[in-house]
């Protein structure tokens, strides 16, 4: 077992001192700790909650220039996308405060009795309770957004969840670092962290531990559902794996300003080195937008990805790409002569070619990679995009005059994506109550579910009904009086009654 | 391949003529045809589907007099409570028809856009879709309310997914005929029936299935679930297995009336010779109580179970029990002179004895069997239930001055079931808004959702996000205006707006 080190992607050179790996009787400790903590956690009223989710987002806001200038070292993120990403963070961790504070997120529901109707219907009142202790495995890309105190532990710890994250070894500095300041933020058991693939499969596998959240890529993923769905007691797990995020552009938004349109979508997928979940990998436009586009991804300048293992599989997977005789290199940008940088790379394939050739042709390359399908005829178009896989997002490029067109196109990618997007570009994920960031498999392992937005906090409850109790037994949430003055529903009627 | 043989378990003779098992190229062609009725299905508005569902239930209602006679045949469980049955399958049918008109069951959510927060919040709304055809594994237990038309296919078919049932071999007459019943009330390919163990691994294992729900063993559901989870594109598996539904009586309850308490006690356990999911297999009750017990069990009469294996399976597992030296025999009732019958029995186990041999002691022995734990310490006792396997119900019994004292044995039994009840019974399941249906594994495979009330449909749906989209090209349920009048969230309030 050896320790977590990690190195700046600018150089290649370690950074820091390594971190220990979290040995199994650890993971064992902190699992139970979570378990220990549960009950008292869970009996905080919803605004003390959200009043600790305050201090935890105030304390990571107040160690920001620290916090940012470790994850840069580790991550060559740079340190502005790196400070929006932490307000981002602490922004998320508030939604799920204002979310606690609004009450509705108990679902609480009060069902008078009806003797009389078959069958006959006691007294019921139903709310959502907390499951247990959550695993959440954290993310290489996001080193705050979706890592420590990222939007699965924000939105567990707001269930009423204790927390055990699994670092990710990518910024094991900037992981320590922020758990140290969460943690003294929470009361003792309510959040911990362990580091190594290892301590990773312990937690998946303890008893003590009732769901997992989980951020990464497609084989992980799936190696630790398995896992979670193996169990002698199978636990929920939700991953966000991968998603080539189909991007549509049609003939007349297309053809109305191809420089403007190509420099806007190679700003997308070239953000953060092209590490991004929503990266619009996979483009469908007319043959006449690729010179354009490639224009546009000549004069683009890459730089370092993460870590060595995610340059090496972005340098072997697109080079595999250009030689596989599917698809024709449209355009190469320049990689920044420093570490593991890599070039914004460009290939294109003609509609059939693509048709035939789906399952090669939609994999995921990590990194800032695109393959452009040109289609001449849009009927043709919406015969196959009912073929893709699953995807985070969608997207639909028209213009004023192809609304209808554009309707057509989004029926078609609907069943396969999590979010639609009209005339706009994935990347960006707002954190608010109507977000959905999912999608059927693989973009998820539960299309259900979201890890952003305020209904991400639905994965870590599960309901309970309470039939004919007494009022003075009752949760407050379900007394008839609602002195909480929650939304409710009373009779079938949402209402704050 | 053979034939699914209908018996009779009165006598033990086959009734009926057998219904041919379904090939595995016919179950393709029933899944291949939901998928393409799925489109126009989900399609539909929740007026038009609601309407679907009445029409169903009311053919299910016009051809009772015959579905009952049928099923009784076949299942033995008598007309009184078959006619009672099919009455609440048809009511749940229309309670799916109400949950469709009130409309928010797409959970709504618009949230207007705000380009001066971090991140910054385009225009974005939500709603939930239909996940695509759900495979139905009917139970044996309830051959209408948890069969071809039962909450499972209800719930589905309301969200907008077509429906293939895997029909359960105890009933293969009652089961071909409702289905000809549902398919003539609904639009062609929506739904389908097919029968025989291969088939119903085929259903689960074809990639146009989108989710399955199940009721029945432990084994069986997980057997499945396995499949579920390890297909190239896991699917959820909605699974409700094994529950023995701990049932607590607090001294002063036990004593104020004990003959009386044991009479109920007896008809719970009772109900349907014992094989409801929610039979109160496992009593904690002082001491005192066993007599009054022992005799209400010893005046009992049982009935013929369901099949013959069911009844192999309580005489050899309840003679296993007996004679394993852990628990007394306290009781047995009549086994009546017919078919497949067996009696009510009753054993009896002190806490420390159940608490150190749990496992053994909550193994579910399906039919009217229940084991009486007695304690002398409510205190002793209050550590021991936080023990307990997940559970569908949970109940405490308790007298005016024990309040408190049944608040603490509620909490205590919270975190392991679906339903707490104070001072009833579990057996009989009301159809309601509130009613939650499932509880910790191994009662559920998935402790976040139910298989009975109107949140039951939640299991068939998933969210998209429109962000940006113009007026025109939104569903109505996330246009401006509100065209439906629904509830839904605006900003993050809930109303009509």
């Amino acid at each position: 077992m050896s320790d977590i080190q990690g190195y700046n992607p600018r150089t290649g050179e370690p950074h820091g001192n390594p971190i220990p790996s979290t040995a199994v009787h650890e993971v064992d400790a902190l699992a139970r700790a979570g378990a220990a903590a549960f009950e008292s956690w869970a009996a905080l009223s919803s605004h003390e909650r959200a009043t600790y989710l305050d201090a935890v987002a105030d304390a990571l806001d107040a160690a920001s220039e620290r916090l940012v200038a470790l994850a840069d070292a580790e991550t060559a993120l740079g340190a502005p996308r790196l400070t929006t990403e932490l307000k981002r963070t602490t922004n998320q961790l508030r939604l799920f405060g204002d979310v606690l504070r609004e009450g509705s997120w108990v679902e609480a529901t009060l069902d008078s009795p009806n003797p009389d109707i078959i069958p006959p219907r006691p007294d019921l009142r139903r709310l959502l309770r907390p499951l247990g202790t959550v695993g959440v495995f954290a993310a290489s890309n996001f080193p705050f957004a979706f890592s420590v105190a990222g939007g699965d532990t924000a939105s567990a710890l707001a269930a009423g969840c204790p927390v055990v994250v699994k670092a990710h070894p990518s910024h094991p500095g900037t992981s320590h670092e922020t758990a140290r300041v969460v943690a003294a933020a929470l009361p003792g058991g309510v959040f911990g962290i362990v580091h190594g693939q290892q301590a990773g499969v312990a937690l998946v596998e303890h008893p003590a531990i009732k769901a997992v959240g989980f951020t990464g890529s497609t084989a992980g993923g799936r190696a630790l559902f398995d896992l979670a769905a193996g169990r002698p007691e199978p636990i929920p797990f939700y991953g966000e794996l991968g998603s080539v995020n189909p991007t549509v552009v049609l003939p007349g938004a297309a053809g109305a300003r191809p420089e403007g349109f190509a420099a806007e979508f190679v700003g997308s997928l070239t953000l953060g080195v092209g590490q991004f979940c929503t990266n619009p990998g996979l483009l469908f436009a007319p043959e006449s937008l690729v010179p354009a586009l490639g224009g546009a991804v000549s004069a683009a300048t890459g730089g370092p990805m993460l870590n060595e293992r995610m340059c090496d599989a972005y340098r072997s997977g697109t080079a595999g790409l250009g030689s596989s005789g599917l698809v024709t290199p449209v355009a190469e940008g320049t990689a920044p002569d420093e570490g593991w940088s890599v070039p914004p790379r460009l290939y294109s394939v003609p509609l059939a070619t693509f048709a035939d050739n789906l399952g090669k042709l939609t994999e995921e390359h990590f990194g800032p990679a695109a393959v452009v399908v040109t289609y001449s005829s849009p009927e043709e178009l919406l015969d196959v995009l009912p073929l893709l896989p699953g995807s985070l997002t969608g997207t639909v490029h028209a213009d004023e005059g192809e609304h209808a067109l554009a309707g057509r196109v989004a029926e078609a990618l609907r069943p396969a994506v999590g979010r639609l997007i009209f005339n706009g570009w994935p990347t960006g994920v707002a954190v608010a109550w109507g977000m959905h960031h999912g999608g059927p498999w693989p973009a998820t392992t539960s299309a259900l579910h979201t890890s952003v937005g305020a209904t991400a906090i639905r994965r870590w409850l599960a309901p309970v009904t309470y039939q004919s109790w007494p009022e003075d037994l009752l949760p407050p949430e379900l007394r008839s009086d609602n002195p909480l003055g929650i939304p409710r529903r009373v009779d079938g009627v949402l209402g704050v009654h």
